[in-house]
């Protein structure tokens, strides 16, 4: 089916310098865990990208030099003349698809520790690095430091072309690369010619933007990626102040501007904490100042939003990182006027989240995502059945979901079944809590593809026992049921029940989920989970009024969620809602409405009243699957060829494992699969003292 | 020169079942953060420790299946035959010089989240997986489950046998792999066969002695490598209870004992917290008890009490991991009785930091560590000198000693000139702090190797001017000056001087090792370094009878002391000498005698009284190298061909970042290098979708 003409406009090619994309769709520069360290990895993935209709794919940062070594980052680099041999297989890739390919440079600065490189660290002035407060600083550039890096940045612009790459992006956002450093007032102090006003704390990048695009501009595109907002008040760059003055001074010098907010746990900030196109009020203004072309993100999914983003003036190009991840098809199915087929992101971050553990980046909605080279996944194709095989799949959870889909897909017989009255499972009782509402876009998705398939029923309200699955007469059989909360505290910290909580009620996150509440009054949230249930609970029980101390074993509040880029907005949250946090603190026991708590480090006794919730580790859901398997042979009496358990059933996780397990299955199925051996593709290197 | 007869004991062979080692050296498993990353780099530094004299050289853990992952951990693999392959060149390196190569066999169980392999994590029982608090949940193993996990293993040690090793090592140690979480009552609350009593308890690990025995114990040594002691109590595995039952129910099973304490921050303790041979009380008993060899580590670097270890029956090997970083040679120096040439660890444990930023370790006083290929640095060789230049190093702390050092074993001229009366720079001034007295073997090494040169000459009490140095006549000037630590607050977190620091008398760590003194009383130490100063300063005052408050803006005290291993042995110490700790904490200002601080998560204000001690950043002492490239001519009119900057006179860093400038300054010495480049080979990989 064509598309919808009120779409065309996203279709239109836009010029930038001596290029022109195919259309406004441009998949912004987006790390991914991949990078250097994994390249077959990040090519396929690019190229899916080009193949899913993005005008413009870029790269992730791409370091230039070893004194900007962010190790133990995978980033992308391009040091020399090797590696852009490897990121030229990244531009084959895209242009195969007739994408163009966009690289951006970078340099950490004063961030990084030159972990590997063993590189003197550099900045505007002399300062410990951030990252990690690792025992190493940064050294102030001397003149002849800014005349050797503004060659680096030059020397690598001319390697990016020789790579095959159209656009190379000129970056100074995130509060993250060396030029950011030098505009910044907090971080420069400088007092010659880069130090001072504006003008002087904006010569490095303008400087790299002239050198850039007197060295490839006449071949390739020159983008300005540049922050304009930090949301530090007067003490960051701010849109209505240096930062529209900034986009001012240089308004028409590079080909495009593409224009954020910073940092990074800003600028990719999670749907917990923005709604999409949450960066609009930031920078529309650029438009009003520059002739140029100008990219906004801000996670949109909708053609809709996209269309009258354009129609209003606020941006010529639609970036997207992350809904680039969750359906790398996105442009083509608005193109084909599929846009029932759009797999929109949920905006949880575990792609960031990965990325920040030094790990290849997975997505939620996504599971094909990382998995395009070494397990040749794609995220719109999948092999067809080799067999008439019917399968049941119990729980419509997020595994269930997605083993469903993509066994629908591959066209087999699927019956699908849940207990509850509404699909979805986790993700439906979760995206059901505060402020979450994007994650139920994970059942969604799934559902609306089910809606074109003949193939999947989906049954709700059907509890199944081992006799119903006996005499349902499936071939084989998923059980994908799930986990539940423990209520007593066992998890990694605490090994035996806390005393007390079998007498005394405690709530756990599935009490709380299914709508059961301690009397108004004052709970304790005991969190040794560390991600985003916790804190979630407090959100919720202190948006309803209860006195909330949120109590963890961790150094801080949701200490896992700075990998998400959340733990900063989770905990001003909770502090603004009034959430008492209590770092490094176990439960001991439970008395009388009496919570006894002690503080892990200085053995403190601290008593607080009220009801406890421990959101600590979940137990499966798997009585089915051990009633099941107990009797081998009344499953062959009945033709069941095999029981598997997937998802939380299996190994409670988060929704990504859950989605990805799923799929799996699917992939798998009918396949055979050594489990002693290795299932996808691994990094293989040139050695020079191999075996 | 011959060895002296009293160390012919540490050169006797000793049989390892099928294999016979060529000496009692044995460099037992180490992490390195090189690993499968960085293969040659990895391979290349285990031939060194073979050339070195080591008779058996051991891998890093290595991981044999997915469903053991320990990304981002850079750790070798055993998954499959290519990682065999790449795992031969190491035992080809080990082999070429007359040693015996070891691999240790690792799952880390419930440790670890599979965040690259994407398995599900594996253990004794349900439970999140302890690593980082990552939200991924291990599951219980079932009896088909550690059937297959036995045939994993059973099967990664028959592909270290076709890799060309001569010992497999049999890992239940550091409360890190998965039999040590079956071993362990706090982590197995299993009912069958395998939980309960320790008999069941042990049966895993049992069964993985007996069938790696059973596979290859015919040609290959079986290393038993166990934890007898947690430094739990009676929470944990004690080597007077179970530590010691466990070793006598499998006393003889093994070919060879490898017994340490656990977890790897007691194994591994730093010289600030234990002394060499720390480990005897613990493992002393297992000789008793099994007629095997038995293998004790505990960062022995004197060969007087290696030779005491053995006479007195503790141990027949010496087991060695960070003494053999520091001196891969150390077996060769006792053989050729060269004692005064050994290069003691100091037991700084970067080395172990570095891994666990999954990087390549790094060494103080060893600066060609994980340089051996990708630099062709060698810890013994350097090249010869290409010219009669005469250099003049100017400070000899850890820069200025190893720049002379390297310097004089190329066989330049060279003039080492320090201020002070004593030598060494910030080594000899911090190993003066508490319980650091071992750092000063940076300093004493190169002291000892100058007496054995003719052509070094240092000079103390010897502060140079800009007039004494062009006076000197040197043809390259070196200034290795140090640096200096503010006094005012500036670091990190804050960017301008602490208000009223000015005025009031506040005490910096260079004030203090001065001799300087606030009058006795109350002070707070201010940390926004995050590594040992802060603790140290702390430690030291609170010893004196200070009262002491450490506030830092860390989420804990010393918290990149995390990645040393240290963290938890600081904050413990400082308790028990009554530091008040305070984390989260900024200086908002000093005013007579009271100091303002806040807490950055709740913005709650605190006041204690006393003076300041911060501990932020350091400024290099650079005013000499200003003053002579200030005129360029005066220098070229008495032949002074370069003036460079090392150590922290250039970037304020660690002490082996000191060294290893030094170093390099040596090893470059002499030859061009292109700034612009790469100054040292990097890892290339087989591509399928290259460019």
């Amino acid at each position: 089916m064509p598309r919808d003409s009120r779409y065309d406009i996203l279709f239109e090619p836009v010029r930038i310098g001596p290029v022109t994309t195919r259309n406004r769709f441009y998949q912004v520069p987006h790390c991914n865990g991949m990078g250097r360290v994994y390249p077959d990895s990040m090519i396929a993935m690019r190229g899916v990208k080009a193949e899913g209709g993005w005008g413009i794919v870029s790269t992730e940062q791409v370091d230039f030099h070893p004194t900007g070594d962010v190790t133990p980052y995978t980033e992308a680099r391009l040091w020399d003349a090797g590696d852009a041999s490897v990121l030229g297989g990244m531009c084959n890739a895209v242009h195969e698809h007739g994408g163009l390919a966009a690289v951006q440079l970078v340099h950490n600065g004063q961030d990084t520790g030159n972990i590997y490189s063993r590189e003197v660290p550099i900045g505007p002035v002399h300062r410990p690095v951030s990252w990690k407060n690792h025992p190493v600083q940064a050294r102030a550039m001397d003149i002849e430091d800014i005349r050797a890096y503004r060659r680096w940045h030059r020397k690598a612009a001319l390697r990016a072309r020789s790579a095959g790459f159209d656009i190379v992006v000129v970056y100074a956002g995130h509060d993250g690369s060396l030029p950011a450093h030098f505009l910044a007032r907090r971080h420069n102090q400088r007092t010659d010619e880069y130090g001072g006003s504006l003008e002087n704390r904006l010569r490095l990048y303008r400087e790299l933007l002239e050198e850039t695009l007197e060295a490839v501009g006449d071949t390739m595109g020159v983008v300005a990626r540049f922050a304009v907002d930090e949301l530090l008040g007067s003490d960051g760059l701010e849109w209505g102040n240096e930062g529209h003055d900034a986009i001012e001074m240089m308004a028409e010098l590079p080909h495009m501007w593409d224009v954020n907010i910073s940092d990074w746990d800003n600028d990719s900030m999670t749907s917990r904490f923005a709604a999409e196109g949450y960066q609009e009020e930031y920078v529309s203004f650029v438009k009003k100042v520059s002739s140029k072309p100008v990219a906004i993100v801000g996670r949109y999914t909708s053609p809709d939003t996209m269309v009258s983003v354009i129609r209003r003036g606020i941006a010529d190009l639609i970036g997207a990182a992350r809904p680039s991840i969750a359906d790398p098809f996105l442009p083509k199915k608005v193109e084909e006027g599929r846009l029932e087929d759009i797999r929109e992101c949920i905006g949880c971050n575990i792609c960031a989240a990965w990325n920040n553990i030094s790990a290849p980046s997975r997505c939620t909605q996504n599971p094909t995502f990382g998995e395009e080279w070494r397990k040749g996944w794609h995220p719109e194709r999948i092999r067809p059945r080799e067999s008439q095989a019917h399968i049941l799949v119990v729980g419509a959870g997020p595994a269930g979901l997605e083993a469903a889909h993509a066994l629908g897909k591959r066209g087999y017989e699927v019956t699908l079944a849940d207990a509850r009255s509404e699909p979805g499972g986790r993700v439906a009782r979760e995206s059901a809590l505060p402020n979450l509402r994007a994650w139920n876009r994970v059942c969604d998705y799934r559902l609306g593809q089910f809606a074109l398939m003949t193939n999947v029923k989906l049954y709700l309200e059907s509890a199944l026992t081992k006799e119903l699955v006996l005499d349902f007469g499936a071939d084989h059989v998923v059980l994908a049921t799930g986990s539940t909360w423990r209520r007593d505290g066992v998890g990694r910290a605490l090994r035996q029940p806390i005393p007390g909580t079998e007498a005394e009620r405690s709530f756990s996150p599935d009490d709380i989920m299914d709508g059961n509440r301690p009397p108004l009054g004052s709970v304790v949230v005991f969190d040794d989970d560390h991600y985003y249930m916790g804190s979630v609970m407090a959100e919720l029980l202190a948006g309803e009024g209860y006195k909330v101390t949120l109590a963890t074993p961790g150094n801080c509040v949701s200490s896992w969620s700075e990998y998400s880029l959340e733990q900063g907005h989770i905990e001003r949250r909770l502090l603004k809602l009034g959430v008492e946090i209590l770092p490094r603190h176990l439960v001991r026991a439970v008395n009388d409405g009496v919570i006894e708590l002690f503080n892990t480090m200085t053995g403190d006794t601290v008593k607080r009243y009220g009801h406890l919730v421990p959101v600590t580790m979940r137990l499966p859901n798997d009585e089915l699957y051990y009633a099941l398997i107990a009797t081998p042979s009344s499953l062959m009496s009945v033709g069941i060829k095999s029981v598997r358990r997937i998802g939380d059933c299996y190994g409670p996780a988060t929704i990504a494992a859950a989605v990805y397990e799923g799929r799996r299955y699917a992939e798998e199925f009918d396949r055979e699969c050594d489990s002693d051996g290795v299932p996808f593709k691994t990094v293989k290197h040139v050695l020079e003292l191999g075996g």
